[in-house]
């Protein structure tokens, strides 16, 4: 087989959530965690796309994910809802409490959802871009695996903790930035590592705290947050709001829990949804218009807007199907096929 | 006169209130304002200490400031509070609206204040960490001059943006950062001009959008922010949630209704604050204890904490008092005795 294959949207997602109810997932958490990496791949995403079925899959087999977690809601009328994910995937208690989060963040102009004890995989766009969709602005967060040193340090204590920001936008796409607060992933040192080519400059420091471009010094040493002690201090903020703060683990915890960067990490997430028409009201100003002008004046400008090739791709997927590589399908079709025993194939 | 002069915090702090004093401002205002200023000199942060008197009665002596203006604090019992500055400081307004936000915050853990129509000098680090030692965790964004342009243009439209966090330690300063989100600050490039020296690469682009060095084209041009697309993000993060969302003048809009950077901005802020008690109530785990481990951990490796600078030179100076250079205390003296007429001196 060396052609792509088109499949549509529906298609696609029915397929992934199948893989994963037949690996012993209840259907609900497998219809929420399919439509994120569907969404993923039909956004050109590829780290969220079909990859990450054998991520998740390798969780299961460790054993290291709750298979029937039911998330539960608990909302005590507070600004913070809360949603105990029981050691099951992140997205399913996401869509379980996002009525709710709206509904609160609508009536008050402000509220949190906390996710507590959830496996990640850190699609945050997906979360922000829904609540831009209900006319809410957000910012969500979560740690990670500790690979990353402070700033001025050595030793990895930080996650890539990933931001996220949505902004609604009248009869556009939303405003949408999700991004690692390191400066590179860790996967992408791993490649440089296994062709044998250097890392570029500031990406991470040896052991000793060094700055480094072998790839291996890096591996074992540390990555380096974005933006110098700016991207440092943001990434620490992330730690204590998304896992201190919630008393849920931190990324150096995180990765004691798991003992290893190669599955995904077990932690909380915090989401803060704002209503801008409440925020705007005494005013008088129409908040989403006014973002307009930003907006617009950017892209006029030739800058490019984040997410903007996450959406021209979603717009081809839309028009014309997710084409998957000769690849990407054959390793869909034996997941398929074969379950968790593809897995050792 | 070449001998430094020390001031205890309470004179310095009595001073520059009547210099605002008889410059006609209200005295709560007037207090306000000097109680930042004082509080800048005493942690050697300069650019937030004495140096800002001359800045704030240029803007009185441009009319560009509401000297009587009451904050009016509006509270619908949501979880946005309020405060119209009336077009006065902001800090004072922060001060009158301060109380009800901590009290909202404890109560429902997550509340935020909206400032409108202020004059700020962006010591966002003072807000944070007032309500730190309330036990909250906070954080903190206001617009300025469009005086950046987004990574990929060309054209300012953003603001130096800062943004703050602060985070409560017990028994110690608390974890505050409060950062330009541009590269540098359009003062260094300025310094830079005047000294006939280049600037460094990546700090600014000129007309053409082409990385400059020389300061002039920087001026011309316009600034950069900092860490690439990544801080471009997060300072039109900024555009949209303090000055969009509320619907307050951004950074653009600023910079039109003033017609000069020489001037202090006049648009809104946001304060987002949080009790982590109340977030982490239902893990039954410390948050502040917690957050100490990442903190300590942070320190123990070597690397720099954000503000440990300014809270080493406050602990020097609430010991030993606040030494003025000659330079600084003739220019203290000389608002002192002539007041706004120090302007045309």
């Amino acid at each position: 087989m060396t052609e792509t294959v088109t499949l549509t949207f529906d298609d696609l997602k029915g397929r992934i959530q199948r893989i994963f109810e037949m690996a012993g997932v209840r259907r609900e958490t497998a219809a929420a965690v399919a439509r994120v990496i569907a969404s993923g791949e039909r956004d050109a995403c590829k780290s969220h796309g079909v990859y990450r079925i054998e991520g998740c899959l390798r969780v299961l087999a460790a054993g290291k994910v709750v298979l029937d977690a039911v998330p539960q809601v608990h909302d005590a009328g507070t600004s913070a809802i809360e949603v105990d994910a029981g050691g099951g995937f992140a997205n399913v208690a996401f869509e379980d409490a996002c009525d709710a989060l709206v509904a609160r963040t609508r009536e008050t102009g402000l509220a949190a959802l906390v996710i507590r004890d959830c496996l990640h995989f850190s699609a945050l766009w997906y979360e922000v871009e829904i609540l831009a969709g209900h006319g809410l602005a957000s910012l969500s967060m979560c740690p990670s695996y500790a690979t990353v040193a402070p700033s001025g340090g050595q030793t990895p204590l930080l996650g890539t903790n990933p931001f996220a920001f949505g902004w609604p936008r009248a009869g556009a796409f939303p405003y949408v930035f999700d991004f690692a607060t390191s400066v590179a992933a860790r996967g992408e040192i791993e490649l440089h590592r296994r062709a044998g080519t250097p890392i570029p400059e500031g990406w991470a420091v040896d052991k000793q705290g060094q700055p480094t471009t072998d790839p291996q010094a890096a591996l074992d040493g540390a990555m380096l947050p974005f933006g110098g002690h700016k991207g440092s201090a943001i990434s620490t903020m992330i730690e204590l709001l998304s896992g201190a703060m919630l008393g849920e683990f931190m990324s150096r915890e995180a990765l004691d829990f798991t003992g290893t960067t190669a599955l995904l990490p077990r932690h909380g997430a915090l989401i803060l949804a704002m209503d801008p028409s409440v925020f705007a009201r005494r005013s008088g100003r129409d908040p989403i218009a006014e973002g307009e002008r930003l907006i617009e004046a950017i892209a006029g400008q030739g800058a490019r807007l984040p997410s903007q090739r996450r959406f021209a791709a979603r717009a081809m997927a839309m028009a014309d199907g997710i084409a998957l590589t000769p690849d990407e399908f054959e390793r869909l079709e034996r997941f398929e096929a074969l379950g968790l025993d593809a897995l050792s194939g």
